[in-house]
C-alpha cells in the first residue's frame, strides 16, 4: 500500500511526504521539477520506503504510465494532489499558466484515478479561491465564490471538478483550504525575497510597498499536520476545511523588521507605496478554521511565531545554500 | 457596434440573437455546429444585421481570426458567451467532454477578448453550480458550491475564471444562472424525447423513471427577456443573477401527461421506476430569484404554463421538421 503525491518536489509536497515517511507509509511521487527540485527531496531520496519518477502530469499518458508502474510494486491506495502553479503574478499576466499547472493537472489527476480505480483524493486548495470579501469572516460556506486571481479561478475549478468526481467515482476527497504557508524548502515569497536581497545589499532591505499588508501565516510543519488530522478524522464524503492561522496575522514590515534581525542586525529597512501586493492579491482577510477546531485540531504557532520560525530557518537555508 | 454571440446555433443563441437584431442591435456569432444547427438560425440568417462563421472556439487561432474579421466590419462592443456541452450524462461519464466544450471555450472566449479589447462579457451559467443542497433555498451566495456533475463543475470553473478576469482587464460581467430552460427550437430534453417517442409508438409513451422527480421550468423566452433586463440593469462589476421559476416545479408525470393530450390524445403512459434521472442531475431545488425580483424583473409565466407553451411549440416544430 502506498501514497501517491503530486508535485512532490515542491514546499509542501516534501514536508509531507517527509511526515507520511516518519509514520513507516510507503510513498510514490511524481513533479515536473519546474519549481520543485531533486535537492529538496534529497533526505526523501534516502528513505527505501519513497520513490521518485519526473514527469509533467499534464502529459496524461506520460502520467498514467508512471503511475501504473508505480501500482506494480505496490498498490497506490490514496492520492495527494499538490502539483499547482505557485507563481500567483504569473498567473495573472497569464491565464494559461493556472489554466495549466493549477487546473489541468488535477484534471489529469482525476482521470488517472478513474483509470487505476484510487478512490480517495486529498487535494490541497487556497483560501484565493474564496476572493475579496472585505472583513466578512472566510468560513468554508461562504459564497459567493468570485476569485480574484486566475490561480483562486483555477484552484475553485479543481475543487469543482473533485467534487463532480465525488458524486461518481471517488469514495473520499478532503479539501484542504489554506492561505500563506511559510518554512523551508522555502522557494518563493516575501520571506526568500528579503533574505535574497540583504545578502545582496546587506546595509539596506527595499520593501515593494509600504509595509502595512497584513496576513496570516502558517508554518508548513504545521499544515501538514492538520492535512492529516483532516485525513484521519472528517467523516464527510466531501471533506472541506480552513486551514490557516487562527489571528489577526503580522504585517510586511514586521517580516522585515524580523529578517533583517536575524539575517543583518542594523541594516535599514526603506519602504515603497501602496499596500497591495499585485493584482490578484487579496489584501486583507479574516479567516475562520472553527470547523477544524471542532474537528480537534489546534495551531500550536500563532502568525508571529510561525515567522520567527521561518525567518530563521530561511536564513539558515541561504547560508547552506 | 455589435455584439458577439458564442454558441449562436443554439437553443439560447438564437432566441437571444432574435431577440437582440429586433431591437436593431448588430449581432455576429460563432458556433461548431456540433449541437446547434444552420437550420435553427434560418430566420436569423434572412436579417442584414446578422452574421455568422462556423469555428470551434476551442481552436483559439482560428476563433481569434474569425472575431478580427467580424471587428474589421463593426468594432464588437461586448460579449455573450453561451457555446457549452449541453449533453449533461456525457459528461458525467467522460469528463472531457464538458472540460472542453464547457470550461475551454470560456478560457479562449477570454483569451479572445483580452487580445482584442473587449470588455464586457455576459455569460449562461447554469443552477448547476450549486450542487445539491437539499431544501435549502438556492440564492446566489449560498455555499459551498459542491457540483455534482462535471458540466456544474465546468461551469463554475468558468465562473471563477470571468471573476478572476474582472479583477485584470474586464470591466464588466454579467453571471446569469438558470435551471431548466424550454422552448424552440428544443434540440434535447425531455419534451423532445416524449414528442419523438411519440411519433415513434403512437399508443404508448415510456417514461424512464417513476415520473415523480419534479422541477422548475423557465421559458426561453423569459430567460431572454431577464438576461436583457440584468444587461441593462446590474449595477455591479460582477452581476450574478439566478433566473428561473419561482414556483415548486412540475412533475416528469405531468410533462408527460401533457405531451400525450396536445401530441397524440389518448395514449397510454408507462412508468420506470426512481426519481432520479442521471448521475449528475440534482433531483429537486427550491431556486431564489429575489435578487433578480429586486432589480425589477418578475417571470409572467410559472412552471405549468413554460411547459404547457413549450409542449405546444415542440410538437409543432416536430410536425414541420
Amino acid at each position: 500500500m502506498s501514497i501517491l503525491i503530486t508535485g512532490i518536489a515542491g514546499f509542501v509536497g516534501v514536508n509531507l511526504a517527509q511526515a507520511l515517511l516518519n509514520k513507516g507509509i510507503r510513498v510514490c511521487g511524481v513533479d515536473n521539477l519546474s519549481r520543485g527540485t531533486l535537492q529538496n527531496m534529497a533526505t526523501l531520496r534516502e528513505n527505501p520506503l519513497f520513490s521518485f519518477t519526473q514527469v509533467d502530469i499534464t502529459d496524461s499518458e506520460a502520467f498514467i504510465k508512471v503511475c501504473e508502474e508505480f501500482a506494480q510494486q505496490e498498490p497506490i491506495t490514496e492520492c495527494w494532489h499538490l502539483a499547482a502553479n505557485s507563481d500567483i503574478p504569473a498567473g495573472v499576466s497569464n491565464a494559461a499558466v493556472d489554466l495549466k499547472d493549477t487546473f489541468m493537472t488535477t484534471h489529469v489527476t482525476l482521470d488517472m484515478m478513474k483509470k487505476l480505480g484510487i478512490t480517495k483524493l486529498a487535494f490541497a486548495s487556497s483560501s484565493a479561491i474564496y476572493g475579496d470579501h472585505g472583513t466578512t469572516t472566510l468560513v468554508e460556506d461562504i459564497g459567493p465564490l468570485l476569485p480574484i486571481s486566475n490561480y483562486g479561478a483555477m484552484k475553485l475549478a479543481s475543487e469543482a471538478a473533485i467534487s463532480a468526481a465525488t458524486e461518481s467515482f471517488l469514495e473520499q476527497a478532503w479539501i484542504f483550504r489554506f492561505p500563506n504557508v511559510i518554512g523551508i524548502p522555502a522557494t518563493h515569497g516575501v520571506m526568500l525575497d528579503f533574505v535574497r536581497k540583504l545578502k545582496h545589499t546587506p546595509d539596506c532591505l527595499q520593501v515593494l510597498g509600504n509595509g502595512t499588508q497584513q496576513k496570516g501565516y502558517l508554518h508548513v510543519e504545521e499544515l501538514v499536520d492538520a492535512m492529516l488530522w483532516i485525513r484521519a478524522h472528517a467523516p464527510e464524503k466531501r471533506a472541506l476545511y480552513n486551514i490557516g492561522a487562527e489571528d489577526d496575522g503580522v504585517t510586511v514590515a514586521f517580516i522585515a523588521e524580523e529578517t533583517v534581525r536575524v539575517a543583518q542586525s542594523g541594516a535599514r529597512i526603506e519602504y515603497g507605496q501602496g499596500n497591495r501586493g499585485w493584482v490578484g492579491d487579496v489584501p486583507r482577510f479574516v479567516y475562520s478554521i472553527d470547523k477544524l477546531k471542532k474537528l480537534g485540531w489546534n495551531p500550536k504557532l500563532n502568525s508571529t511565531q510561525a515567522v520567527q520560525k521561518a525567518v530563521r530557518q530561511i536564513v539558515e537555508q541561504e547560508q547552506n545554500g
